[in-house]
């Protein structure tokens, strides 16, 4: 159960209760899952991580869903599996349906296939692209 | 210029201008990437390559803008640099204005950086996130 | 239990027997563990990958205890859940404390944070930072 | 020369300059590097990411050249060019020294290495690794 | 058991029995193994993935052993669980001996060894190698 | 030219120079390229690596064709740009044709793509399939 354990809530200091009550209130739920129980033993990245998701992945030029759909296929590119499960779930309660998440795949799976197309034939890039 | 070199329409074959003539209909440009032009030394893949490319990132659940961020994520999470710079231009052309940019690299980082945090911290999946 | 199974010291050759021997002698334990039993099962990647770490890992301008947060800060970016857990403990053991791993994993997502924010904005090296 | 161009000190924002001083001020030089100038196009971005990198790569339980080496070890592993060249500048800046950097190297590779053979042989975890 | 769950035969649709008969066909087995099964909650992206990976297996400049071998390869580098497991089967379908095995392990570490030395030192392409 | 430059042979040490003469007359050419030039500024890691790549790249239960042509899929996987050039010509020299060369490409795609499909599907490996 994660490498220095996980701290509930009723066992958290205060300052690690202030982060998980702005996760819940944030979130609208009740629910502090494993990521940021683990995180709390270090208060310092757990205030800061939470900081910068909630400034990330709020809405802006890019609505809420488009950035968790983002999130999932970077999660499954670096191939790790406690994201893929929470942020199948996050972009799932931001309105993924199931014809969303196959498309998602499809397009993850293609990207990371031509990558290795255009960099294996060595393909220099287009004068047109460049910066 | 490419492993094998680049075929120019002028000098393709039947098959391969076929494929070249959908990718600029399809397109709505005259303009052949270098990434087509290098995969053409083998016009199965050329043609494979295509027709999956044209399946995949056509309008569906998802529009071609959000098609388009998802593939540039993946490219710049694997470090290709011939597809982080012809997927800017192709999103760009989608209707990437800087400021989505600047929130989907944002994004992208935020992922990268938890996904580590996550498998670093050996985090197990919550049981609500299980399959 | 390992796609070649494990060889236990009992039934191991000599040959296994002699790196076995020079694990425990160098380690000062009396425990094998299963990447090195699973390894057996090719005596040459054996006996050749054993010899590596061991001139690799031990003290020189670099102290052991730096050498293992480096190696985990590695096997975290690639998301090798047996390399995490393994040289979790490994680092531990060269004197790695709780707070040193909080602050290691705050570096290694950083790093891959702003590793991608490079790439994805195609940032050009800079002049002085060339070789 | 990046995607959205760079910003130079003496046409940018307030905004921007204030992050741009406070990086020549902790960083003791007058030099800001194409890396923030690139960022700077997105002001939020550029201020949350150097308010980042400030916390974490500042000495604590572990001092600052150590975080530089991992910072290091996590770029190599990941392929960026850009951030292999500043943040070999970086390290040697924080005292790696020649000697120093060849370890590092050889660290790196041999824990690149070993997870692949890790994961191919399908190592289980070892009871006693577990968390 | 999958995102979207797995769809048994005698559940499918006729679209993806068809598939899962020309699989069975092809691979001379009764057994559809989970990929397909998940994959299939997809049936666009489930029969143009059987159609590609079928396409691109088969017997031609490369022996179908060589192509499997390479398959593992890759999926060792990427660290995915599921398919270093069907593909380490595939290859003892296709006669993959435990000694190849071995081998094409060795093979695999020291590549993903010796690409972290290269872009670590920074080493500028030969003369000779450019394309 | 690489981080800490490049040793010719002219200036090389006698230990250097012995690596030299060992790659010159296992592979028969008189060139020793970068790679090699640069690791030479530490003799420990040039001569472990090169003892390293000699066993392990020679004819055994695979052919040399085959194990060159596995190096560079995993370069290609890895987007390691000195990698892919130098063993794309090391592939060639051991009898890599371009028909070779364009089914190595496609199967290395397609396995990255399927590596993603079965972990962002979450695909549970099956029982048979298990060590």
């Amino acid at each position: 159960m994660a490498t220095l354990g996980l701290i509930e809530y009723e066992t958290a200091s205060a300052e690690v209760r202030a982060v998980y009550d702005d996760i819940m209130a944030t979130r609208q739920t009740d629910y502090i899952n494993n990521f940021w129980k683990a995180l709390a033993r270090d208060p310092v990245t757990l205030r800061r991580t939470w900081a910068n998701l909630k400034q990330v992945m709020g809405s802006g030029s890019l609505d809420a869903l488009t950035k968790e759909l983002i999130y999932l296929a970077v999660s499954v590119t670096n191939q790790c599996s406690y994201c893929i499960a929470s942020h199948t779930a996050a972009a799932r309660k931001a309105g993924m349906a199931d014809a969303m998440f196959g498309e998602l795949m499809a397009v993850v799976g293609m990207a990371n296939e031509t990558n290795r197309l255009a960099s294996g034939y060595q393909v220099e890039v287009d004068e047109r692209f460049r910066t």
